[in-house]
Parts: C-alpha cells; structure tokens; sequence
C-alpha cells in the first residue's frame, strides 16, 4: 500500500483492481500454509513437481499445480521449467507440466510450520476465523457491533469466551498471538530501556512470547505472565520452553487481583475493551503499583491526522467486527493514562506493526 | 505486486504482512460501495463528517467513522480536521471526531454507482458471491473441483444453472461481465484491425458491453450478441441503451445452432469450460464460419513461463473454485485452435487484464 493512488489510475485503475483481488491474494497464501505445501518444499532436497506436490499432500494436481503457480506470481515460490522429460515421474500418462517449484528463504523463514519465526498460526487464524467475520463487514458498520453471532452462532457479549469457545480455538488464538510477538517482540521489549524495573508482570500474557522478549533484553528482571488458568495450563502445555526465563500465574485481571510489580505491561488488551473498561483496569494498574513503578501499552497506534498507518486502521474495523475495542491514536492513550493517574507519558512508534506507550506512577 | 520480495523481507516481512491483509483491504472498499459511501460523497457538495455519513446511510457513527479512516489510508477518500466547531451537527452531546471526509476522482470515477465507469457491480459480485467462494480454496485444490456445493448448496456439475440460480444472482452476474467491458472492451476491439469482417457475432455475449466498443471501433460492420433467452431478457430490460448499435439474438451455443457470421467473438467463455467442450464449440464455430471468416478469443492469458502475470493466475484458480475452465498460456489456445481446423493465429498482449488472439478460417 506504498504506492499513491496516483491521477494515471483515473487512465486504468491498476491499484484499484490489486485492493480488489487483494483477498485472493491472501487466499492463495494462506490455502497454501493450509494444505502444507511450504513445509513439503522446506523438507525437500530439490524442486518438486506439482504432480508430486499433489500426490505427498492428497490433493488433485490440476489445483496445486495452478495454486504452485499464483505462489511463484506473487514470488513466494520460484519455478524452473524442464524439458518434461524429467525421471522424478514414474508414470507419464497425461499431458505433465514439466515445472518444478522451489521455496523461497522468506516462505522457509515465514511460513514453513517449523521455523523459528513462522507465521503459521497466524495465518491459520486470519484464514478461519478473521476472514469468515470480514464477510460480515457491512452489518458490522451498521450495527456497531461484533460480528461472532452472525459468523459463528456465538453470542456478541462475551468476547473471550467466544474466543475460547474450546480448547481448539483457544489454542489457534493463542498461536496468532504468540507470531505477532514472534515478529515484533524485540522491537517492543527494547522500545524503551526498561531495565531499572526489577519486577515485570505482562497481563494477559498468553503464550508468553513477548514476556520472554523481555526477560531477554532484560535478564536482571523478573518477569511474569498473569493470564487465565486455562490459558496459563495451555501455554505451559503447548508453548513451554526449557529453562523458561518466565514464570507464569494465574488469575483474572478484570475480577480478581492483580500481582505487585514495579512494571505492568497490557500488550494488545487496551485495544479489546471499551473506554470504561480500559479506565477501570488502568485504576487497578495504578492503585497497585508502586510509586517509581509504571506501564506498558503495546499496541498498533493510529496517527493523530487519522491518516494512517492503515495497519493500524484496519485492526480497528477488526476490533469493530470481532471485539468490543478499538485501536487509538496516542492522545487517547495518554487520556486515558492521565485520568488514571499516570504521568511521563512516553510514545514509542516501532515503524512495525505495533508500537509502544510507557507511562510511570 | 510490482515489488519484489527482496531480500529485506527477510529482516521483517512487510510485504508478506500486506499480503496477509489483502482480504480486509479488499472488504473496506467493498463494505464501502455496499453500503453507499462513494454514491453519497459524490452527491454531496462537501466534505461531510462520519456522523453525517453515518445518518444518511443509517449505520453506526462507530463504525462509519473507522471505515472511512481506512479508506483514507488506502487513499481513497480524504480527509480535513477540523477545529471541531463545525456548524454542521446539530447535536455535539458524543466527543466528535471533528473530522470531514471528501471522496477522490478515482472513487467518483470507479466506485460511485452511477459512473460511466462504475466498477460497483464487480465489486458487489466479488463481495458477495466469490469472496465466499475462495473461503473454501483448500478443498478446491484437494479435490480439483469448484465448491458452489460447499458454499452455496448448489450442484456443482451445472455450472451456470449456478450462477443464474435466479434473476437477482443472474443479474448481478451480467453486471460483473458488463463492468470489466466498460474497463477492457475498448482495448479489446481495438486490438486487431478487425473492420474487414462484415458481421460480427459476440457469442455469450451477456449484457452486450464488448459489442458496443466493437460497434464503435467499427461503424460499418453489424454486431450482434448471442445468448441465452433469459440473459438477452435481462440484458434488454437492465442494460439496453437509446439507439443501440447492437442487436441481440437468443440461443445455446452448446445446444443449438449458431447464427453465420465472419467474426464470432468468445469473450472469457473458453476459460469457463474443460478442453473438450472447448474444442466441440471451436468447430461447430468452425463448420459455421465462411472462409476468411476468423475467431477471437478474449482471455487472461497466462505467460508461457509460468510466472505471471499474477491476475491470470489468480482468475485461473478463480476457474477452479466456481466454474470448470482455466486460464491458458497463448500456446494452448494455439493448440485447440489449430486442431480445430483454424490458421493463422495472432496474440495480442493488452497490458491490461484481458488479452486477445484473433485466427481465420
């Protein structure tokens, strides 16, 4: 989205046509990560054909062979054209394409299951679940409201336990959040220089990835993940890391109490919940932390001029149509953090996709 | 998808995370042009707030004011802040966003409803009937076949039973095919000399938007669209200009007889169906067609090499999940063309979305 919406579209709207097809785009994408055709490619020594693509990963040949081939257009993957006469294939029978498919190091890196920065998860949420609720858009705008009763039979009220609907979803939730901070954790954990917070508690920490940022650039802190039981039992289960430089603790930021600290971060929550909700939590945040102590918001933060980064924007339609929130601009945060309490309000912008607000008591 | 996906991805993956948000950039404009954001903007005679917006097109201000935001990223609207004093809203009891929002040329061009080239009922086809579509792409590939089944509960062996499962869909079908000739029809016709054929037959040729651009690129020759009866229905009762320079005629060109002419016109007809029938409608073609007498092919052709372009590709996985055609590389054409008895074959690439290739009897 680099390029301006310049007068030569009013000749031919190329621009317009590649937003228009951009949902294809993702599909191919994301369809590929699905059926496993880049974790094929990483584990194979040499090109593959699309027959036999197809054959390892039981789909028709016709489909992977065109779905191999959108990949190479938007250069994710490479292709190299034979002579046909190939002995990879035993059987020749029907007319072949004579092409072999390669990966590429941003598909090995991005979204081969096993890499260390895979997006894989977060491809499988934004495929299953955000794509299904976008289709809903529209009555989304209309009603103001979330979108999970009409996509999903759940009902509107309580977002998180639609979220968590089962252990399934709660795991695919749970992985989506854990390749943002995958991607963006380093940036947000070094935003500021945090060091002289001894205690750290990430609320709402999930899987733990962005506390072990933390830990990391900060390793003469301790640093804690508060989330739900079934969460914290799911991230020990199902992200667990040896010598894990975090613990974990269970509770309920809204209905229970919080653990001391001398600095809470709220990475992506502030963006969940309205302005009332927000401000509660924020009083809680301060009522129990120490003088000297302070708070971290992690969040993708509109611009003041309501211009961008469409990022940024668009999380917001996504809190409109799956949450109750909304992604602000850092005015509001500071709004919010001074009516609570909080002073030294400092804004971070990571020039990634989320940034960082650090206020102290 | 004219970047490369260069090297610099693999540091952070900004393209790849564009890639991602395709589907959301896709459903802003799309939600937008649903529910009547561009037709009021450029009715207005100036820059209204989303509040505004919101009350005419009887959504949520919430809502409202975040998708006109994203439209702003994406450089489709503008934005002014104001200083909040507007004298515009009557009642200021909420915070106002005191924004005001203007639309661009290319919006008033592309996305209103009443433009000259209004690409409004592609944009409704695509959000409504293939975004659905492309959520089911992983059982395309497996199972290499389209799923109207899957998404929409129709049998998937009668393709255009399907589409025109009933007047309101048939409709929005023929706006479709109507909105991509208003784009591409000029440099369709224009792509050959072709004043040398007397009559012309479009065949398929729905609402009769190609054959206008090729009555106007040649006054002296007779265009006529053949279709279906309930689509030259349609067509005349939906489309029909003053004076029109085309006649239509009704019939199955599969079933029945095709009218004689010295041009017949397939206009993304070949890529809906399986070679075989392809080469059957290519003779009777053929068999019809005085001596001098030629074919032209309207398509997305896809380069021989494979890598592109990524919008043929895209149409041709399009192909797989609703229809039982693709898109081919002109080699392809050739080959079904010759073996059907015609010669002299000629390709021309437009740049835009559809190519052409022109051969004689």
């Amino acid at each position: 989205m680099a390029e301006h919406l310049s007068q030569s579209e009013l000749d031919y709207p190329f621009k317009l046509l590649e937003y228009f097809n951009g949902f294809r785009v993702s599909k191919v994408i994301f369809s590929a990560c699905e059926l496993g055709v880049f974790d094929l490619l990483l584990k194979s020594q040499e090109p593959l054909s699309a027959r036999h693509v197809a054959r390892e990963l039981s789909s028709s040949v016709d489909g992977m062979e065109r779905l191999l081939d959108a990949l190479v257009g938007i250069e994710i993957l490479e292709v190299e054209k034979t002579d046909g006469t190939g002995e990879e294939e035993e059987e020749e029978e029907e007319e072949t394409s004579s092409a072999l498919y390669s990966s590429s190091d941003v598909a090995n890196l991005y979204l081969a299951k096993g890499s260390a920065k895979s997006l894989y998860d977060m491809i499988i949420y934004q495929s299953q679940t955000i794509y299904p609720l976008w289709n809903n858009m529209v009555d989304a705008v209309r009603e103001g409201k979330n979108q999970n009763e009409k996509t999903f039979g759940l009902p509107p009220e309580e977002v998180f336990q639609a979220i968590y609907r089962s252990d399934e979803e709660m795991l695919k939730f749970m992985g989506l959040m854990n390749s943002s901070w995958v991607l963006d954790g380093h940036d947000i954990a070094t935003a500021f220089n945090l060091s002289c917070f001894e205690n750290i508690v990430d609320l709402g920490g999930c899987t733990g990835a962005l506390a072990r940022e933390m830990a990391k650039a900060y390793p003469s802190s301790s640093v804690t993940v508060f989330d739900l039981p079934q969460v914290v039992e799911a991230a020990q289960t199902h992200f667990c890391q040896e010598n894990d430089a975090v613990v974990f603790q269970t509770g309920d930021f809204f209905s229970g109490e919080i653990p001391p600290a001398d600095l809470y971060v709220l990475a992506r929550i502030i963006h969940d919940w309205p302005e009332e909700k927000c401000l509660t939590l924020l009083k809680k945040i301060f009522d129990t932390c120490k003088p000297g102590g302070g708070v971290l918001l992690v969040e993708a933060m509109l611009f003041e001029n309501r211009r961008g980064p469409v990022m940024a924007q668009i999380f917001s339609l996504n809190m409109l149509v799956q949450a109750e929130g909304r992604e602000r601009p850092p005015s509001e945060y500071t709004h919010m953090l001074t009516k609570t309490g909080f002073h030294n309000v400092q804004v971070c912008r990571t020039g990634k996709s989320y940034d960082a607000i650090l206020a102290t008591r």
